[in-house]
């Protein structure tokens, strides 16, 4: 299976990594990192490069096309380019798939008219703007669109995907050899969970973390 | 903060950037993928490249120094000059820190003796070979080590690190910020809990995967 995760500047890491982790255990799976300009994408932290080997022109209709979010999703949603790729990939997509805010990146392409859709939880009033009908799940089928919450839920997702492409049986195999046997030390992950101090301790960081970035 | 992650040909790759992505929002950290060989680093599919962008001698001295485990372990634990970089880093670090097989890698530069740590279900029984203590728990601290299990523990271990360097209120900002809320498909993540023929298939896995890539 053709999986084509689309990298750009700015993109968070473990949004692309997460998926790219589970979905590359699947057996004939084939990931390539694409992008506008191939080369080094620096995540949002600029601390880190990941590779994007193969131009948009070269993978036109993968299986899966992933899309990862990230602060650089702001510029990713007006490159025509990657826009027009996506388009075209999903047309033919077995699979059409977003982590974190890369929904917004699917929603400016147009694909999530009347989708049942999710994002991370801090740009979920984004959502509708695309014509989206945001869900606060971590997880969200529709159709052939697959949509995932914040940054971490890219992992939950691709086990999800796999279970429904490949049985149960090769999801839980991939799962334990993952180690996936989450312990979070606090309850602090959603904001149904987080103590209300904390939720507004994270959104103050989100608003100066999008100046910085701007 | 600084924060040196040690990369090689053959890493997994959640194994790093599950750490990364927490520990790169510690306010202050700053973050560098170091190698042997400055370039770009092949994950173990060989399907991802990621940046090392600082040969060893240019960060002999950083606060945390972390090495995630992969198939290329095997490769690292050999290689005599990020053994010794690893033992002069050690000698000064405030934490020294492995996810997964990463933990052989600090046996291999002498690092375990006496220490309880833990590592990769599949490689627990390795462990005792370089003189540490295997424990068969999630994150394991011993005094400044502190290693984690399978691939995606990196994620648990970089909150609990957080909590212990800046206090629980950082760590759970940064656990809402990666929306880290996780809602595993099946309970099938640990030896513990998943079903018999699904922990026989893992097996037959890891032994076919280290074949291919020897």
């Amino acid at each position: 299976m053709n999986i084509a995760i689309l990298l750009y500047d700015g993109f968070t890491a473990l949004d692309a990594i997460g998926p790219y982790e589970v979905l590359s255990r699947l057996p004939g799976a084939s990931v390539t990192f694409v992008a506008s300009e191939p080369g080094i994408k620096w995540a949002d932290t600029r601390m880190l490069g990941l590779s994007a080997d193969c131009a948009l022109a070269q993978l036109p209709a993968p299986e899966i096309v992933l899309v990862p979010g990230g602060p650089g999703r702001a510029t990713a949603a007006v490159d025509e380019r990657a826009l027009d790729w996506l388009r075209g990939a999903h047309a033919t997509s077995v699979w059409t798939v977003s982590v974190c805010t890369g929904s917004l990146v699917l929603g400016a392409a147009g694909l999530l008219e009347g989708v049942r859709a999710t994002t991370h939880w801090g740009t979920m009033d984004e959502l509708a703007a695309y014509g989206a009908k945001p869900v606060a799940e971590r997880v969200v089928f529709d159709g052939k669109i697959v949509t995932g919450a914040g940054v971490s839920a890219g992992i939950d997702l691709g086990l999800t995907l796999i279970a429904r492409i490949a049985g149960d049986a090769v999801a839980q195999t991939v799962q334990l050899a993952i180690e996936y046997d989450p312990q979070p030390p606090f309850a602090a992950g959603s904001p149904r969970t987080a103590p209300p101090a904390i939720l507004e301790l994270a959104r103050a960081n989100r608003r100066r973390r999008a100046i910085d970035l701007s």
